[in-house]
């Protein structure tokens, strides 16, 4: 590990729960912080300028996507990923090993790598550790992210073992390969829902040099209480000194349980995917913008919220947008729910430091149930 | 006719070419002026920001379409189209009449009016001058199209006449209804690609109190020659001190055809649907973001361009996102079309009134057919 690559500093520690800032070499963000997710090099719907207004400082893209089109080659002679999308702040990719093991066109895996068949057009491709790191240091992003294997949701212990041992093997892999000088890299720990596994994996995978952790393979189909079970138990293991990266995971209830498990970086499609699909996010619930009753409801979509949509717009219009299929509802509701998510972390953050965390996800969970 | 409500000044006369501006009780614009097109209370992917941003002052929104859904007793209830949409500026609404008479659910027709299944459950309705005056007033739109009665394209001389004697009997009745004292109403003049009857019912539509007149029933299938034509031989009689609107008029060379022959205001879907379809409009023509060629270009879309996507982005980022079905594609691209368009009309104002109007159109003439 180059020391010089990636700064992290707690600054306030409330229990487990975290605040702290990440340094990098082209930029900083406080943590825990929510990672707004541009599989294909946009946050769909929004625009760079949009995402750094609500507060965005680092956004997920993903180096699987972006080798089959549009080819990392044509990104790089642009200029690279960040001058690509047009985004000024930072970008971490994820290795793709997810989406090759999740988009069921895989076709052979070994140690090698993995053979697999395009989504988009069935052609024949394969990665490897080896290529995967080159095509994040041609996009040229600020974390990449090792390639793991990611075990099907309900693997058996064989399995999750084996996929495990893979990802141990490729990521000694992964730190060999060269890269940027500004980039850095993070490990993924996998082992399913075993506690012990998790335990074991962790302890070898940081004993590469790896700047930074990441928990992969969670959120994939377990039970909330499942996955709340393995952050309490192996989030405070992850090396103190190194940001800790639970991937995947945005629902609300499960960031404030993370962040006080001790997690600082989370990504997840469900703030823009929901909003696409109708689901604008609020303290107390869920608004379910195609039921009857919005149709012809004059209030803000949330009357607590400070975002532009609710500022501005009524439940009725974004109702009679959604109808029509309209590209601004999907602006609308995508700001407002990227909106809810950076600022409850942001919030978490606020409570971590002024040292009422527990008080701060209490009265966050009454609320919801009051009057969910 | 009420004289306070709208003042039209003819700033600059360059042959037939006028510069002038409109005012309105609630705003006033700059003419030649073109508006972009929000059908349902939306300019298709924009924000209000973002089109004031583009210089648009005025916008055309479908008093048919806001009929049926979400129905204008919802907008009024919510504060008016204004508030609706969240649009600062002003607001012209077409009546629908073109709308009713193009989307073949039309199922009885008679000076009453028309009764028509909807184009989205096939529920029964019937509009009349009266009813869509009426719905005009609750959407509280700026300017008030008369509804008219616009014949098929290839209609024989009869139908257009018939239409043409329908249109006049439906304005005498719509200038007779209560309006908000705000709107103004303009008349529409039909009669086809005949100048004679054009010539008609000019004649017999200026007769009543419109604050404005409109040309209907041109571009909709004739060629641009017969168009041209026709605006040659009709425009420069319109009334001089009124605003002159020729509907659903947007390619270059004919906004400058038109605005030589006389014609004030501009509406037309065409940079909007065309931006989503894959065509960025230039000086020089078109660009087709779906050419392989675009795939690889690092350069801007329009290395001219002035916008905000030729200022940030590239044609790969463009082509991949169209390319990957992205709404940021419909975004960027509708952006500079409107831009482009907003623009043409802007610089043809500013040749009025340095009174090299004919030059003007000479030069951008030229410069597309060099390169087209």
């Amino acid at each position: 590990m180059n020391p010089t690559r990636l700064q992290f500093t707690v600054q306030h520690q409330d229990r487990q729960a975290r605040a702290g800032q990440v340094e990098l070499p082209r930029g900083s963000f406080e943590t825990p912080i929510f990672m707004p997710v541009g599989t294909l090099a946009t946050v769909k719907a929004m625009t760079p300028a949009e995402l750094d207004q609500l507060g965005a400082r680092i956004v997920l893209s993903n180096a699987y996507h972006l080798f089959l089109r549009p080819g990392q080659d044509v990104v790089q002679r642009c200029g690279g990923l960040h001058r690509f999308m047009g985004w000024p702040n930072l970008i971490l990719t994820d290795s793709g090993g997810y989406q090759v093991f999740s988009l069921r066109s895989l076709m052979r895996i070994d140690d090698d790598g993995v053979e697999f068949r395009s989504h988009l057009d069935g052609s024949l491709h394969t990665l490897s550790p080896e290529r995967v790191m080159a095509v994040q240091a041609a996009l040229g992003s600020d974390i990449a992210m090792a390639f793991d294997h990611c075990p099907p949701s309900r693997a058996d212990p064989r399995q999750v073992r084996d996929a495990m041992d893979r990802t141990t093997r490729w990521a000694q892999r992964c730190v060999e390969q060269p890269r940027p000088p500004h980039q850095v890299r993070f490990g993924i720990i996998q082992g399913g829902l075993d506690v012990e596994l998790r335990m074991q994996h962790l302890e070898t995978l940081t004993r590469l040099p790896f700047e930074g952790f990441a928990l992969g393979g969670l959120s994939v189909g377990e039970t909330p209480q499942q996955m709340h079970q393995v952050l309490e138990q192996v989030a405070r293991h992850m090396p103190a000194d190194r940001p800790r990266y639970l991937m995947g995971v945005g629902r609300a209830e499960d960031l404030l349980q993370a962040i006080g498990a001790g997690i600082d970086m989370f990504d997840c499609v469900m703030p823009t995917r929901n909003a696409r699909n109708g689901q604008l996010f609020t303290e107390t619930g869920r608004i379910v913008i195609s039921n009857a009753s919005m149709r012809e409801d004059c209030r803000p979509p949330d009357p607590d919220c400070e975002c532009a949509t609710c500022q501005t717009y009524s439940r009725a219009y974004l109702s009679h947008l959604y109808r029509s299929r309209e590209i601004l509802y999907s602006r609308l509701a995508t700001l407002h729910n990227l909106h809810f998510t950076i600022q409850l972390v942001r919030r978490a953050r606020e409570a971590i430091i002024h040292g009422n965390y527990d008080e701060f996800c209490r009265a966050f969970l009454v609320r919801r149930n009051e009057t969910g």
